[in-house]
């Protein structure tokens, strides 16, 4: 046992159906319900923990059906289709008898093969260099995370002025440090703070509907970069009557890119 | 009835158990099975079609389980969450009674607000000034579009050569010109050629496994844009293992983004 936090956040026990029995966390509440990527991470893991799960994740897309209300819940996970190396889930999360996420998730055994990052990771001050935000989250799973901001904090006022873009760039790992593996690297994939904030200078209500993960590492690799900080950028491409899209990489400090991961996220106006 | 080869390619008749009935079309074969896009507009348009459906599609991932044998499919739909004003679908098609592709679908009613495209149409050529490929595709699905390249078209050898970098773009549309709706969206989303033989030039096996496709644009807009081409783009993020990444971009002719798309990609060595 770790004892830590996010250990504790995704921990699920098998119920009598095969299902997973889980709870949300306080250690990572968010302004309503949870935080989106503590939620993702315990998806993932009802998958990871399946006795039949054949390899490692390689996509993940989670769609947040409603706000998950604080308390336990019961995660459904069925394989799909389980071909010679490769499998597709399908996972459903309830509470009170009510879908509130749906989840498909792709595994395989990886061959080794001719391998490349496209996308370099952006030069940027070392993570030593690069200062900590001087005041703590004002929601609670912030502060489960150190975040080294280089480009693109908040708002210095939220004085509703179009910045005109939304890039953010943070050195990140958790708080306190914990070996990276495919459930951290989850949650750590939904770590940036709404875009349209960012662009717009303006704290709307937002809600994020769907996300997916592509790993571009297995668990040695992972395992390699242990507590190391990650190097995350996120950047919306377009905003469009209540919904705007994120784009976003996230490095090792070695530059390998170990995830590329979308969403789509509901604003308010 | 338009009589075009896309609207039969995705027509369904209704099932009696509230399934849909669908059939793989000749007109848009792959070298294996159907082109992966036209099977992602058949899943979209079981849910389109569904009487139940509140709105518009959002976002859209599909999870391709199996390669599609030439013949009919069944695809089973399902409203996993019905909100006020937003929808989630849970989708599986089968054939033979497996599961050969599953899928989730958010549609939402869309309010009007503040938009903005973030990623901007690169400059390029227009299409009249962009010739057209001497060559008819080598798939028949190929032919079933007008594709004029302005950059990275396939390789002049495959020589294997790393080329460093796998981005290309395109001006696209329907061959013969059909008026763009969520549908001819979606399939026109995966219309790009494998970005690994761009990037190494080798024609190497290669399987989407999973894509997404989010849309930033309704109904009126996608008629507004109507026959006229749209300028597409891809390129890859990362080579890890058997899986490679494609991120994607779809302008229309006035520079509106319609589409931000992704997808994960197996490739053999």
């Amino acid at each position: 046992m770790s004892g830590h936090a996010f250990d504790e956040a995704i921990a699920l026990t098998p119920g009598s159906d095969g299902s997973w029995l889980g709870a949300t966390s306080p250690a990572y509440a968010n302004m309503v319900g949870p935080f989106g990527g503590i939620t993702a991470a315990q998806a993932l893991n009802a998958v990871l923990r399946h006795p039949q799960r054949l390899g490692e994740p390689v996509s993940l897309t989670v769609n947040f059906a409603a706000a998950l209300a604080d308390g336990p819940f019961t995660a459904q996970v069925r394989p799909a289709r389980t071909n010679r190396s490769t499998q597709h889930w399908v996972v459903e999360v309830l509470q009170q008898g009510q879908t509130v996420l749906t989840a498909t998730v792709f595994t395989a055994l990886r061959r080794q093969t001719w391998s490349a990052t496209e996308q370099a990771m952006p030069a940027a001050t070392v993570p030593a260099d690069t200062p900590l935000p001087a005041h703590a989250g004002r929601v609670e799973w912030f502060n489960r995370y150190e975040m080294r901001f280089v480009e693109g904090y908040f708002p210095a006022a939220w004085d509703g002025q179009d910045h005109g873009m939304s890039r953010t760039r943070l050195w990140v790992r958790d708080a306190p440090p914990r070996p990276l593996d495919f459930a951290s690297l989850t949650a750590l994939s939904d770590v940036f703070y709404p875009r349209i904030w960012r662009r717009r200078a303006s704290p709307v209500p937002i809600g994020t509907v769907s996300m997916t993960v592509y790993f571009h590492a297995g668990a040695a690799q992972l395992q390699a970069t242990g507590t190391g900080y990650l190097f995350a950028q996120a950047q919306a491409q377009a905003f469009h009557n209540g919904y705007f899209d994120q784009t976003a990489q996230l490095w090792n400090e070695a530059g390998e890119l170990l995830v590329t991961t979308h969403q789509i996220v509901y604003y308010k106006e």
